[in-house]
This record gives structure tokens, C-alpha cells and sequence, in this order.
């Protein structure tokens, strides 16, 4: 098997600009990638490719491999799912929170195809055992997407339930997940700008700036 | 053992407002628990307290205790967990998701306590194997602490990673995923109210009204 993640880190997480600024965004995507490629290598997945629109130096340290294409999301894994003959995992780059339990637990499971579902019905990995017949649909209501498409294609399919798998970094209360729940190098970038502040409601996000 | 539902139906769900009015919010955190209660049930929970400040006389067909204590969350459960000689499982009322897989689960493990955590540091389910020595502190970073509660007292912890059981249902956003993921009642009066609204960036909850 292998895993792939799609990255870009140019102007990337333009919704948690209220907290942090484009450079510490940067940073922090590339943090986070970091993460989920140790968790990954944690749970003995060796071959890694990160989909990407142009090969980033200084992730040459990570021994993953890049494969490079200047299409949308949606077009380029699937030209990339097209030609795998051995099942792929595809996984986000903005979920810090990933464990290698988990990985090994979706990696092992019979299913044709298993759906980690985001928040607000996103996919946020999706393992496919028969890559070259299968198609991704991400943006919108993606996990329907995916259920569908696996269910069209008589795969059999499970739905893998996870917060910490559901919990993509996208908007400044989202930190607070990595804050509670985070280990790693987001997980030390977030401690070193954030602190969280507790009222009897709910727990929010504090810049230590 | 024994589940407990703390429980309050007047001016529930405040943040729901933009999208139910008070009376629909009532209606819709009743379906709720009715969902939390089936699932309990189904898992083979037998003995269900529900804690309120008042009895409910709409209530009455589902075969439940009621503990009625006016004292705040912390106070009332508490009082509740001092005098209980076998395991109890505290599951919010606003968690239509729950499936009964994990409840059987969750009250399977061998630990002293098992915390299910919600988004932004809740506790949405905490099974303690041995309540009379154990205290709850709800609200703000409740996750946090009672973790800490649990190590001070030198009971064996779980962290149960659920993304069905950590969705408490707050905020209009969040009654998107009882559509995605959602069954029973609760969900037939969702699909009643709303659809969805789906574009490239996330999925949309509009109003049928």
C-alpha cells in the first residue's frame, strides 16, 4: 500500500488569517504535514507521495516522494488513483491529530473502501483497496460523494468514526483541538502562540502575541 | 449499572435560536434524548436517570427515573454520584448520534473512567466504574479536568475517540452532521426543517421555512 497526501502550503488556510499571519501559516501547514508523515511512518507505511503543484525543498529531509501536478485537487488524484495497481490511503494535511493506531486499525480492515468523514461532511481519509476503479469527489458534501461512489461500484464500504481524525485544521477554534488533544510539532507551534482561555460556556482561543 | 442524562427542556439550546424558535428548541432537545435513550436502551441499558430541575409529564412513556434536584449541573450530579454503589455512565442529552455499538463498547472497558470528549474540551460521556469516589466538574476545560480528576485519584483512564459522540448538538452548523450522519427522531425533525446547501468551501444548512 502506499499513502498520499495532497499539500500546498502557498497562501494555505486563508480561514485562520484572523490568528495567524500568511508566513506562520506556511509554517504551520508544513507542521502539521510533519505530523501526519510521522504518524503515517509510525504505523510502518514506507512509500508516502505527497500530490502537490511544485516540489518544496525544504521538506527534502522527509524521504516522501512528489509527485507533481499543476490540476485541481479532484483531477489530480484521480489521475494519480488511475494508475496505482496496490491500495491507497489518502490522507489531509491538515489533520495533526492522527495517530498511527488509528492508520494501522483503517489500513487493516476488509472493506474495499473505509471513509473517515470530517466535520461538516468532509472526507478526511479515505482507503481504497482498488485504486485504479475508484474516483474521489472532495469539496461539498464529500463523504456522500464517496459513499455513493463506493456504493455505485458495488465496493463494500465502512465508515471509520474518529474525532481526532474528523478535526481538520481549518479555522482558529480548531487549534483549540490541537491545544487539548495535539502532541508533535503543531502541537508545539500551537503552545508557543496560543494559550486557551476557559469561561463556563465554552473554551476559546487566545493569541499570546 | 446505571446511565444518567442530565436534562433541562425550558429555553434549551439558546445558540439554536437563529435557525428554531423556543418552542421548536424545545420540541428538538426532547427528540434528542428520546434518540440518547433508544440507543441506551438498545445497548441493553436497563436503568436510566434522567436529571432535571422538574419532572416532565411528556416523558412518561419512556420508562425512565427521574432525579429531580434543583442544584446546578456540578451540584446535582454529584449529589447523585455520592450515593451510587455501581458503575454509572453520564451521556448528554443533546448527543442524537450516539450509537449503541458504543455504548456497549464504552461500558466494556476494564478502566476506572472513560471520557468520551466533545469539541472545544467538553466531556460528552464519562463512565466511572466506581462514582461514589468520583466527582464531575462540567463546563470550560471539563475534558482536561476530569482527566486530572481521574489521575489524582489513581483510577485507570480511557480516552474513547468518537466523532459521532463528541458532536453535542450547540450550534446551527452542528445540526448538519445530524443530517449527514444522523437517524430516528431527531433527524426526521432536522430533515423536516432543513436542507442542506452544498458549495465548493462546506456544506450549508438552509431553512425549509
Amino acid at each position: 500500500m502506499r499513502a498520499a497526501i495532497p499539500y500546498k502550503q502557498e497562501n494555505a488556510k486563508s480561514r485562520l488569517a484572523p490568528v495567524l499571519t500568511q508566513t506562520e501559516r506556511e509554517q504551520f501547514v508544513e507542521l502539521m504535514l510533519r505530523d501526519v508523515v510521522y504518524s503515517l511512518r509510525e504505523a510502518g507505511v514506507k512509500d508516502i507521495d505527497i500530490l502537490t503543484t511544485a516540489e518544496y525543498s525544504s521538506l527534502s529531509d522527509l524521504d516522501v516522494n512528489f509527485v507533481i501536478d499543476p490540476s485541481d485537487l479532484n483531477e489530480s488524484i484521480n489521475k494519480y488513483l488511475e494508475r496505482m495497481d496496490q491500495p491507497v490511503l489518502i490522507i489531509m494535511a491538515d489533520l495533526p491529530l492522527a495517530r498511527s493506531e488509528q492508520v494501522k486499525e483503517i489500513i487493516s480492515f476488509e472493506e474495499d473502501v473505509v471513509i473517515v468523514p470530517g466535520k461538516g461532511g468532509g472526507t478526511n481519509v479515505l482507503f481504497i483497496r482498488e485504486p485504479a476503479e475508484f474516483h474521489v469527489r472532495y469539496y461539498g458534501m464529500s463523504f456522500c460523494n464517496h459513499c455513493s461512489i463506493a456504493k455505485d461500484m458495488n465496493h463494500s464500504l465502512r465508515i471509520y468514526d474518529s474525532f481526532l481524525l474528523s478535526t481538520d485544521i481549518d479555522e482558529p477554534h480548531d487549534i483549540v483541538e490541537i491545544l487539548m488533544h495535539g502532541r508533535g510539532l503543531s502541537f508545539e507551534y500551537a503552545q508557543k502562540k496560543f494559550e486557551l482561555e476557559s469561561s463556563r460556556a465554552r473554551v476559546k482561543l487566545t493569541s499570546l502575541r
